[in-house]
């Protein structure tokens, strides 16, 4: 794993007041699990976008406000979730329609069998034109999974770029499309490619918090690590890179989606094990070190609180968080579920005091 | 993983009978766990090399001769264990000689950190040329795990075979080295280029079972499979192909080493799994079915009884094992051990009369 801080902070920050942050990629699950991560996200976050994968998925309007009652009862901060649909092969035009009307501000594209809960994605993205049409008349967005299944492992994403992906842009050239939790090199030129080509802003991509630590070294180059285990799985060192020089660019095309994704210690350390990396608990500091680290502190709040609004098209948050330079530990345990870096110290700590 | 029988059978083949196989690679572990796992061996094999990472390790004449002892002990069949030690950074040309004397057949060489127990592997080659120089006095093989650990993990085996391996063929041109447990296509041609480049057959490579099965799909493609993994870690569909095209071919350049490596269930079903597979129970009736998917299994007695006692300089073993085809179900556990495809069915099995 790449060191948190590799170089000396700067002088003046002791502590780092930034605007309300926004997750545009997160996991709630339900019931119990959902009462036990949410406050993870909601202390300290304005708003998620979550994701639909859950069991049965959320795949319309009814469903839709079924799992928003369920997160709002959960909830007890000054949080917004922002919802989602789950495109199915069967997802027409009036299924996205009246999702939008019920507030869902984005749909998600699973190829089938790519990751948890998707045995009911979709095999040819043809079936969904009507869908797509529908999603850039009420100004949906479309959120991938960009991984195609079928390709070897390290491939998919890359191949997901190269085949599947065009079709939809060249189809629907205004359809708004994040490429979700990109993990390669490949993936930030390619969004990068696609805005020269085009000249549009169409196309942007959210980066977890762990693609912006993990290498597959740390899922399988020492002992084998189900806590470092996510679709897609981590990469190369250069890939790695690419995705900080991203995040950390300012470029508005990038910006934070966790994919905090909560499973039970069990059904990770077991002969199976879930994909799935639960950061939400140490999202924020995690990345103070890692802008720190790529002298870009300065530059957190458009990553974490404006790109992703503006991509959107959403207000800007009220209010701001602050982190402080506090060396902590993190815990082993949140209700079963194993945290990113538990056991680990870190360098900043997000201020519960809300000052 | 790839399909086990890709063609249909050859008419003819309802038994086959091959000399009685060597395994030049096998991890008997101590104590209980030795009691547990050398049936598996010992009732089909005649011979197999007894890799010296125990804790603590086999490094000089005393402790090997304490090891056979134990094994001797626990073997209740036809079964010799050929004997190694393990060079560690301070083994010498004495060490080397009286291991010699003491029956030892090679010496193995682990790159510090590279696998399990190997924490006090080697830095640096150019200390162990002593040692080398005896080995070519004594008739020793020297058998390396080829991963230079400081590389990325898909580039370990790559980086030594560039890097480390010239250096010290290059310095001892008559040494005896076997490639152990070969996982790239990289490694199949270095194999072969040397022999092409140096017209010596003093470089051999062994070949696991589970390589000629598994990819990194069959590690991290769909859920993670702690069973599946091992050091060097599967790798491309490309690498595996490779790797059975070389193990049927006939090259007397490639031979068997399974490389089993029993740990208990606990120690991979965890949060920092253990890298192994133990495929000692199910070798030979998964190599007689990716020999016969391959239209080779005229080839296979070649791979895993003859091609390695040549390079070895023993003599071929006396007496057969007969394979049936019969449809079985591999147990899901020995000893708390999981095996190589636990509860899958196989369609060759070992006779158990010794017909």
């Amino acid at each position: 794993m790449t060191r948190l801080v590799a170089r000396e902070p700067e002088a003046s920050s002791t502590s780092l007041r930034i605007r309300r942050p926004d997750d545009f990629h997160l996991h709630l699950r339900q019931h119990d699990m959902l009462r036990a991560v949410l406050p993870a996200t909601g202390r300290h976050f304005a708003r998620a976008l979550v994701m639909p994968n859950t069991d049965p998925p959320v795949a319309d309007a009814d469903a839709l406000a079924r799992y928003r009652s369920e997160i709002v009862s959960a909830n007890e901060w000054p949080f917004e979730p922002l919802m989602t649909i789950k495109l199915t092969a069967g997802t027409g035009d009036k299924t996205v329609r009246l999702a939008g009307e019920a507030g869902a501000v984005a749909a998600k594209l699973y190829p089938r069998g790519v990751t948890t809960n998707s045995a009911d994605g979709v095999d040819e993205v043809d079936d969904l034109y009507p869908a797509f049409a529908a999603m850039v008349d009420v100004g949906m967005v479309l959120c991938v999974h960009g991984e195609s299944p079928d390709a070897f492992c390290l491939d998919r994403e890359e191949a997901f770029l190269s085949a599947v992906l065009p079709r939809i842009t060249s189809e629907f050239p205004t359809l708004r499309v994040v490429v979700e939790h990109a993990s390669t090199a490949a993936a930030v030129r390619w969004v990068r490619d696609h805005r020269d080509r085009t000249g549009t802003s169409t196309v942007a991509a959210t980066i977890t918090v762990h693609h912006l630590l993990l290498t597959l070294d740390d899922v399988i180059g020492d002992l084998l690590s189900p806590h470092h285990f996510c679709k897609p799985v981590a990469k190369r060192p250069e890939d790695r890179a690419a995705l900080v020089e991203a995040a950390t660019s300012g470029d508005p095309a990038f910006f934070l989606g966790t994919d905090s994704a909560p499973h039970a210690r069990e059904a990770k350390e077991c002969a199976s094990g879930c994909a799935g990396v639960f950061t939400a608990p140490v999202a924020l500091p995690v990345l103070a070190q890692v802008f720190e680290s790529a002298g870009a502190l300065d530059r957190l709040e458009r990553f974490t609180s404006v790109a992703g609004a503006h991509f959107y098209g959403l207000p800007l948050n009220e209010g701001v968080v602050t982190l402080r330079r506090e060396r902590w530990r993190v815990p082993a345990e949140y209700h079963g579920v194993v945290p990113f870096l538990a056991d680990r110290y870190l360098d900043w700590r997000v201020s519960e005091d809300g000052e």
